[in-house]
């Protein structure tokens, strides 16, 4: 019977000692899937709704129902704007997707993806201080195809219920069109986690990265695999942040991006990655053997690996290569194979590996600087100085090739990340309420900290109950015996 | 200084003795109103999301989000029934509004129904322990119409990601297409509270108060005031659980309902309305004072009052007069008034008077019950169970005229509400979970138990902190100010 406890550290010693590194890395995977399903089996889902406001007698429901909370819908009816102080509105996210990509299963039909949004609001929670509805919808229209128009249809609909919305998990093109269309029209913030989400943490773990292999981001040549929404994004973002498009080099499942690509130019649908073929790979670089020659940084969002990146593209990479391989749920490389072929820093999107680029590191700050200030827009620049306040985040406690990025444990990243959003919001003109940095932080702080506090309660006392440490041994078993 | 305490309790005593009657209720109402403003202002509304699951170290992120969550997005596109045992779907109901008709208070504009819904959010999971989203939507058209076909595509957009829907506050006729429709299509349960709910409550109270009176609800003569969603629902059910329909009078702000109602019949969007024509008051009577002449029981939900019930009427009635006077906010007519023109029983929807007819006491136990053994939906046999249900409760602790239906407070009528209403869904055949009446009822009471056990702690551990009494004092003067 392996030995293994509630707090599940050390996974890696928890396989025999004959298993190679693939078979480690692989039985990990299973195991974190066959446990991901036992617990989530055993909890029945991992999110809930509670009052946070009380009740000390039988006429506290005459405030918060009938007769007295007349007086909130009326005046809300004078000014729409008091829905923000009156209700738990202006700390509520609406997380949402339509499930026609989720992470990296792809097509997981409409509630398939309330799982990985529970999860959001989870994160969302635990290190924001954010309130959040998971909601998938089933987006197909009456020929049953999937049609963005209806995704931005629902999100007017109730967008004045909410705070901000994060958009994940809808796939291309329709993400784009939503995305453009939302952040147009609504009157509230519209973040989509799988573009700029991953951008920011992306560029927060380069920054950091490029820190220790002493490089210059102006300087660097870069070559990125996969162009959908993550990869286009965060393009656009290592570029607004000083890169020279002309040394980066972006390829498709057809080929390099440039602008002799008809194909992509024809399909309007995919205007971003039109925009990046017209400035990045000038000299049309068709092969990838050619684009990974004497590159710095090698960044990967493309579909699940391993195998996907070649150790041998390593090989051929300049001094210090960089390698951020971050398909979901496996990467294109294994951080072991990246390293055996001589890559100086690995990242990846899993948080069972080290330098996890994950947007987790991202998000909740994010949207609670933003909610904080009520921007009505979370721009460019506001995700660029997010990365700023993340890479700040693990610089101060020192870095190395091994661990560029904070964890999500070192918590206080998300108070200074909101800090950094808020403070660009308001000199972008974009903050409905003109708060100083400190203030930020300080609300952003106690916020998480309740949070966190609240649900550490609800352990402690247990309301929510401790799993039998039998089923997590008989999934740990079951795996092993499956991998063996 | 008034002396109150967090408790809120006698506020009849907080004021002036000078006041008269209708002075100390219109304080009351007042008070409530502000002190409402000044609470959700406080506490910036009402409800919140918080895990339910735990975290004992850091590999429990990859558990609950990527990669092991991909488990649960792949096992719910193997079979989406998957989605209630592996998220929080089964416990998690939609509770929505348009805020096109808000309490008594008419279209509140999108954003209006929100504390409304959030107090509903509330009650359900503190009364009910089911988890709950209050979403208000935009169910304007591109003409600036409110059209009926957006709610129905909403929620069919939607319903992947939740267990039930509750609706709520839709304005008519809009609310009987979006029921209808809804109904007939969604896969999942669609309660509609102004209808279903309060005719099921209201037939609770009236089981009772005819029992306190002798009478048998075969035989009584019934006078209705208000001929919108609830009325004609409430006359759906109390005709459904025996009342014969030629004896009850139904008025609408034009009339009297009956067969020669031309301008009903032509309205189908209208149809329950001249459903009720073609088979109540069979003898055409006009006038109001006729048809209250012998009545046993007066039905009001029609606007708020004062005044909108007569004391007159109450004096032509048959002996012990039951009277329900359920507009929100104000009463038809205040109790005091009623009984002081020989109403032997008066019921109001104020939770400040006695025999509050709220459809509170119902649907955390219909929905729970509903949810518990899967129902696909909520036919007016359950929904008349329930009613059974909570009159029950009521005569087991014993009942008297100024006490017929439990209060809130008596939290025991939720768990045996789900029972009756879980066994009738079984019994009819629409059941996906056929538990035992006391497997419902364990589940149940276990669940509200811990959602209040939650609650409290939050409470007592200071995470919900307490308000200043101070604030409370000021409000209590500002309003005897002003009424004085």
């Amino acid at each position: 019977m392996p030995n293994i406890d509630l707090k599940l550290d050390n996974l890696d010693k928890l396989f025999p000692k004959k298993f190679t590194p693939q078979q480690v890395a692989s039985a990990k995977t299973e195991f974190l899937k066959e446990l991901s399903f036992a617990m989530h089996k055993f909890y029945g889902g991992k999110m809930m709704s509670i009052p946070k406001a009380p009740v000390y007698g039988f006429n506290w429901f005459n405030l918060w129902y009938t007769p007295g909370v007349s007086k909130i819908s009326t005046q809300i009816r004078k000014d729409n704007r008091n829905s923000f102080t009156l209700t738990n509105r202006a700390n509520n996210v609406l997380v949402l997707s339509d499930s026609t990509r989720v992470l990296g299963d792809g097509d997981c039909t409409p509630p398939g993806g309330l799982g990985v949004m529970e999860g959001k609001a989870f994160l969302l929670k635990y290190l924001g201080g954010v309130d959040a509805s998971a909601i998938c919808v089933d987006s197909k229209d009456k020929t049953g195809k999937n049609n963005p128009e209806k995704i931005i249809d629902f999100v007017k609909m109730c967008a004045p219920s909410y705070g901000a919305v994060n958009l994940e998990d809808i796939s291309q093109p329709n993400c784009y069109r939503v995305l453009d269309e939302l952040r147009q029209t609504c009157q509230i913030p519209v973040w989509h986690d799988d573009a700029q989400g991953t951008a920011c943490v992306t560029l927060a773990g380069l920054i950091n990265a490029l820190h220790l292999a002493g490089k210059n981001i102006k300087k660097i040549k870069l070559v990125m695999l996969g162009a959908g929404a993550s990869n286009t994004t965060i393009a656009r973002l290592i570029i607004k942040a000083g890169a020279n498009p002309k040394n980066i080099i972006i390829f498709d499942s057809k080929g390099a991006l440039h602008k002799k690509r008809k194909d992509i130019q024809k399909d309007k649908r995919f205007y971003p990655k039109w925009d990046l073929c017209k400035i990045t790979n000038t000299k049309c670089v068709e092969h990838i053997e050619s684009a990974v020659e004497g590159a710095d940084v090698l960044i990967a969002l493309s579909r699940p690996g391993p195998d996907v990146v070649k150790p041998g593209w390593i090989k051929l990479m300049a001094d210090k290569p960089i390698v951020f391989a971050c398909a979901n749920p496996v990467p294109e490389i294994y951080p072991y194979a990246a390293k055996k072929a001589g890559a100086f820093i690995v990242a990846t999107g899993r948080g069972d590996f080290a330098n996890q680029i994950n947007n987790t590191i991202g998000f909740p700050g994010i949207l609670k600087g933003t909610l904080l200030v009520g921007a009505k827009k979370i721009t460019d620049e506001m995700a660029i100085s997010a990365s700023y306040a993340i890479a700040q985040t693990a610089r101060q406690r020192g870095i190395k090739p091994n661990n560029i990025v904070p964890l999500m444990t070192e918590w206080k990243v998300f108070a200074n990340t909101a800090k950094a959003v808020g403070l660009t919001a308001i000199k972008q003109g974009l903050a409905q309420k003109k708060l100083s940095g400190s203030a930020i932080y300080k609300k952003a702080y106690d916020d998480i900290k309740l949070a966190r506090k609240t649900f550490h309660l609800l352990m402690d006392k247990g309301i929510i109950k401790k799993p039998p440490v039998k089923l997590i041994k008989q999934v740990l078993s079951k795996v092993i015996n499956k991998i063996k």
